[in-house]
């Protein structure tokens, strides 16, 4: 592999996929970034209307997987119904056998392709409704939250959509990441090795933590409630929810970009409430515990995106789902490497302590 | 916790859980190991009768999960369907959101009784028979063998199902086993956790590689031309399935048991055929690499696993799920120990090469 998946810097606040800046990727399509992470170069203009067309052209999910759907138990969070139907549509490609470097990027294609049509459908379904068909016409931000509304976003949501989708692509050995690449280091096929990195976002330490976010905001009654509600939490000495990283010891880059985008989608959509609860909640934070205290505690990723969803309607129990929309490149990007190392990843017991 | 999961001694050859040496634990029934994994200490006679009867108790699986079983593709491994089934199941477990130390024991023990039904019931299904229900006056093993065959197996083909499951219950960690405690480092839940166990125990570098070496014993065509085929692979530098151990330098001590079941088993049924090609093939490899070239390559735990299955009528595609079966208990034991440390695993790229 010639350049790293992703660089980060946790101290100047710098996150790099492939050596490029995540501020740069942001302002391209999510489909060119994917290329990106799994091609390990920027795609030309032909290879990514190619590498788009193929994702386009595998959105749809077979008619079982939407019987599976109806299955499925709505009154839970959406991610057991998600790692469900990725894992039962494995053993309907054609390729689930051919593990190959060619077959395994057909099963990339289709991975990153359907994952979005799942979780729209789980949520049309789970609302009583009928599961919208993909539209190969739009972006995969945009087309994502048609699959959603049935109807189609406005320029900014669909703009805000894919953004999010890149910088939730990509970040290192997060423990998802890492335990897709643990599975992939056995051997065992992609769908396995993406259906592990799902199992362990799930958990409110990791991608779980958006959904929390959000259940904060709704619990904040007001902007000006705000500070009360941090200052009883840090009495208490209860943790607030999408602060803080085990890498980041400075503000997030990515949520420097979440930030702009949650205000940008509040002025466009002319209510400010939802980003001044978190504008306040974050003050508050910093002042505590970064100017008080001196502790390195600033939004992370995780905290702007949650405002992000409430600008675009989307309930908490799909805020995970859709973090692994995004991030499924970045696994994938992962377990290709993983799989030319051709070595299983087994450590001594002593070795758990230095993770 | 006081006593570790598990202690390997790769040079002498030792395996022990919560410090008792597997030897002891093959005499004891597979509920009072699990116990002992999970709870840390062996069973009193009244706590083993109460565990086990929680576990018979908690075996059937839902309607639905049968009916999802049924749109399975069963021209493939079993590993997909179970790992699909597993996810699909715990939308219904009342204890999903539960996760405190008792909801978590009623999950395991859902968990354990569990995925042997849904290994019979696919194995049923995919060959056009109805599952057979779970009889709970059965041990663990012997109920797995009613289920999969609908008559009752004899005594020591129930023994020798519940001595692989003991063996397989449990190995430090192992790939799988650490992919389980990557998931419940983010608090994930314990399906969760499990599933992701299933994803990389498939890994033909890992579970996969019981159902390899029942396809090598199938391609020898006779115990004489044993030596022949070992011959020809390592002039070819091909691996030979089942043998050599990341850890074990030695004769790995489960191999050791699993020999003797093998044997046992063989002259019960009077039928030598399979046990001799894998002597014959043991021999040669330890003659060849051990003797000749002072490799320590001996045979692992897959090998002689593998030739007991052939003597149970267990087909090459349930190999690795039966495996699971065993090793669930293993995963639960980490994961209640990984839920207690509260911190997630999260290397840096540069430990990747340590592991």
């Amino acid at each position: 592999m010639s350049k790293n998946i992703s660089f980060i810097d946790g101290l100047e606040g710098i996150l790099k996929y492939r050596e490029i800046d995540i501020n740069q990727l942001v302002e391209l399509p999510y489909d060119a970034v994917s290329y990106l992470l799994i091609m390990g170069e920027l795609p030309g203009d032909q290879e990514l209307a190619d590498y788009s067309a193929r994702l386009r052209g595998e959105r749809e999910i077979n008619r079982e997987a939407i019987d599976v759907i109806r299955m499925c138990n709505f009154n839970i969070d959406s991610m057991e119904a998600l790692r469900t139907i990725v894992s039962f549509i494995s053993q309907f490609d054609p390729d689930i056998n051919d593990n190959s470097p060619e077959g395994n990027m057909r099963k990339a294609i289709r991975l990153i392709a359907k994952i979005p049509t799942i979780v729209a459908a789980y949520h049309r379904i789970a609302n009583g409704k009928e599961p919208v068909p993909p539209d190969p016409s739009l972006s995969h931000g945009a087309n994502f939250l048609y699959m959603i509304r049935g109807s189609k976003p406005s320029d900014l949501e669909a703009e805000v959509m894919e953004k999010d989708f890149i910088l939730s692509a990509e970040h290192e050995l997060n423990a998802s990441t890492f335990s897709s690449r643990v599975t992939a280091s056995t051997l065992s096929d992609l769908y396995s090795a993406v259906v592990s990195g799902l199992c362990t976002l799930k958990g409110p330490l990791h991608g779980g933590a958006r959904a929390e976010v959000m259940a904060m905001i709704d619990e904040i009654s007001s902007p000006e409630d705000a500070e009360k509600y941090v200052l009883e939490k840090l009495a208490k000495k209860e943790k607030i929810m999408g602060f803080g990283h085990r890498v980041y010891k400075t503000y997030d880059p990515r949520g420097v970009v979440f930030k702009q985008l949650s205000r940008q989608l509040a002025e466009a959509k002319g209510n400010m409430y939802w980003y001044e609860i978190a504008e306040a909640t974050e003050r508050t934070v910093i002042r505590e515990l970064v100017e008080k205290k001196g502790k390195p505690i600033y939004p992370n990723v995780d905290f702007y995106s949650g405002v992000i969803y409430k600008y675009l309607d989307i309930p908490p129990k799909l805020a995970t789902s859709i973090f692994a929309i995004g991030r499924v490149s970045g696994w994938i990007a992962h377990c290709f490497d993983q799989y030319e190392k051709k070595k299983i990843i087994r450590p001594r017991a002593f070795m758990l302590d230095e993770c």
